[in-house]
């Protein structure tokens, strides 16, 4: 008989698992359920979109609904809401939600992609029809056609993560006056103080009014519907627009009303092979948990290449094969204007949740030879463990080809390289590309150095 | 009785080993002989300094030898050149080159910094005033000088490596017709055929005239002592300027009159602290040769990064330390014109002179999403040791950005990686700055598919 795979969610790892599991098993039948109208797109290019950078919103599906039929052969259901699984059965229950149809799908082996939700302040007025996330497509859509139409004269962002400062950039690239109301002291709340410094003095030359520790306490709305105030612990802040970029978590209603194990931070857990503890069920994305290769603990990282590679592990696995997704050391990397800011591994505020005690050096570098026309400042912030005095984390903040850099960096940490090793890399010298000792060579040295002084930290 | 330590050569090496033998060793005496007039200049910027990018030659130099006797505790000797080393006395005899004395200097330590000296053709002609070599700031005055006084029209260029390559880019610059002639069928002969392919057209893009397969028979000088034809095997060519770039040779007449040991592509043969075969001699810098880490064997390669690290550790040794310098992978970058060209580890012709044999892959990636603005094609050539699949060596070529990114691999390289292990790398994605998959995880991945199939090569 037919093998079925049956696959739920069509954003980033549902399509890369159904993908791999009819590549690996040919003669399987392969399905994919997607409430949406949309699938295989991301939103990391959305905040582009909107600011015109990227100027045909058809390049931000990779396929679609038949062209990924016709490529992969798998069969797709676009606004088909899976309600139910009976791991018993192993069947689920969809919803047509067009037609409005029960439908139910007998599995051989299911594979959970229902991706996250944004989160949500719990406030009246966030249903305002100026009110938007940054979650789907979708909303990317609805937010350019909001700014096309009403032409908001100021937005306020709530939220100062990656999200929400590629907005910030967004809005301001457009005119519109931009305030962000974020709760910690400073931006990027999972960064070091150097580098979230940098970040607050790009907002403040770029006119991003940027509002710390602000708790959202209501949300007034006019009699059109829209949200027009919005009230905090320390003022009320008017606008024409409201973008909320709290963050997500992950959206698993499905996979709790089965008993699957969830993690710590309340993902799915996994092992290696994208197996979930219930029968025959695999997950992938941003519903699962990833293990940081840093500490070997697990994480909630809902990045787009964690989604397509577990993806891919979870169709390959479903399908008969042996993949492995070992875990990753969340390498992550913004544009916030003229800065690219990256950054992987762990904070010092993580490793000492770890049980290692961080000793961190912050160092500022010439991006080229001192005199070389577009040399710019780099900074950059490396933490080490100050026992076995490998290098645990860093912080890159900088000009154009900053972030570029920073997967040098990346490879060092998953290599497990001790600080003073990173400092002997040999790494290439020209005028137009770097200064004749690398500024990580630089930074690696330093970090050596307050390693080996006992009244360094 | 103070310690005496004396270092032949100012360039690269011998100022990184003279300061680090002073930090090391405080109350030794560390002097340093230049037979030249300047120290602690490279020549990777001379061709910056004359095509107008660098504008102030005061650049080209680190420190004058007064600010680096002030700085740096060393005594700096320039227009002294060594004339004798007399191992059994340690002792070296002197020329001040000014004022026409012999001086003695006993040691107790030598470090031998004498460098490289530009290949000649060894043809009449050679010494003609309008002759050029870019093997020193005093070259690169020069070459500086006679284009802004005679403004030549037409210039030819021999060599196309790396230095050659810059030179090319100079020149058209400042609107010099430019012809280069090369003995190989493609510039940039350590590299692969289809890295090679794309400077070629880069060339054709740029106006530079590239003749290949060149055998230079002589040069026809006019009445005025200027080359005015170069003649080869294929013909005639006619210039106002000539530029010698055939690369560099260990400078080690001092080094051979004492009987030095060699190695075998003739550079002073040292050990991991940079000791040489004769008592209480060090030697570092473009004279010496470097531990290759990718195949373990000997290899000449002059880069300023080798010499500055070479020097430190002859130095810290010279006074009494122990520190090592284990090798490098020969990471090289080059800018040409538009291009930015990468390499490391072994060519494919290296990997089977070691006895390894290459898998080769090569690989066309977008450097950004396709659709983000800058997305430019990055090419990527990749080389893996058949039998143990590691990564021995790559080349990337590309626009702006490309030659950071370079540094990702060489980490990978230097680490012993295999390039399963380089394909499921934690790489950073934003789409500014890469594509979902970056380009080196494409290039992986093929090149792991490429080891899997039986008749892949």
């Amino acid at each position: 008989m037919r093998q079925r795979i049956l696959v739920i969610g069509g954003l980033a790892a549902g399509p890369a698992a159904a993908s791999k599991a009819k590549r690996t098993a040919l003669d399987a039948e392969v399905i994919l359920f997607e409430q949406g109208e949309h699938i295989s797109s991301g939103i990391c290019e959305v905040p582009y979109y909107i600011s015109n950078i990227i100027t045909n919103a058809d390049k931000l599906s990779i396929l679609t609904p038949l062209e990924f039929e016709r490529t992969r052969g798998v069969k797709v259901h676009t606004q088909h809401r899976v309600e139910e699984i009976q791991p018993l059965k192993k069947r689920i229950v969809v919803r047509d939600v067009y037609r409005e149809q029960l439908h139910r799908f007998e599995y051989d082996k299911l594979i959970l992609a229902t991706g996250s939700k944004a989160r949500s302040l719990g406030l009246a007025g966030e249903q305002g029809r100026n009110v938007f996330h940054v979650k789907s497509l979708a909303d990317g859509l609805a937010i350019k056609r909001y700014v096309d139409d009403e032409k908001p004269a100021r937005a306020v962002i709530i939220g100062g993560g990656y999200v929400g400062l590629e907005m910030c950039e967004a809005f301001r690239t457009l005119g519109i006056e931009t305030t962000l109301l974020h709760r910690d002291e400073l931006p990027l709340s999972k960064l070091e103080p150097d580098s979230r410094m940098a970040v607050l003095q790009e907002f403040k030359d770029h006119g991003v009014v940027f509002q710390r520790k602000q708790s959202v306490k209501a949300l007034n709305v006019d009699g059109s519907g829209k949200v027009v105030e919005v009230v905090t612990n320390t003022g009320t802040f008017q606008t024409d627009l409201l973008l909320l970029a709290l963050g997500v978590e992950p959206n698993i209603e499905l996979a709790k009303s089965i008993h699957v194990q969830q993690g710590a931070s309340g993902g799915i857990m996994t092992d290696q092979r994208q197996t979930s503890s219930v029968d025959s069920i695999y997950a992938a994305g941003d519903c699962c948990e990833v293990k940081n290769l840093v500490n070997n603990r697990w994480m909630y990282a809902p990045l787009a290449t964690y989604a397509a590679r577990q993806g891919r592990v979870a169709g390959e696995n479903a399908a008969g094969g042996a993949a492995i997704f070992k875990g990753a050391i969340r390498a992550v990397a913004v544009k916030v204007f003229g800065l690219e800011v990256a950054s992987a591994g762990l904070s010092s505020s993580e490793a000492e949740e770890s049980g290692i005690q961080p000793v961190i050096e912050h160092v500022t570098s010439d991006s080229k030879i001192p005199f070389y026309p577009g040399n710019e400042k780099i900074c950059i912030t490396v933490i080490a463990d100050k026992k076995s005095r490998r290098l645990i984390g860093f912080n890159i903040v900088g000009g154009a080809g900053s972030a570029l850099r920073a997967n040098v960096m990346g490879v060092a940490l998953q290599q497990r390289m001790t600080v003073d090793e990173v400092a002997k890399l040999d790494l290439l010298y020209s005028p137009p590309f770097s200064p004749l000792w690398d500024p990580f060579l630089v930074a690696a040295h330093q970090l050596s150095k307050r390693l080996d002084s006992r009244n360094g930290f």
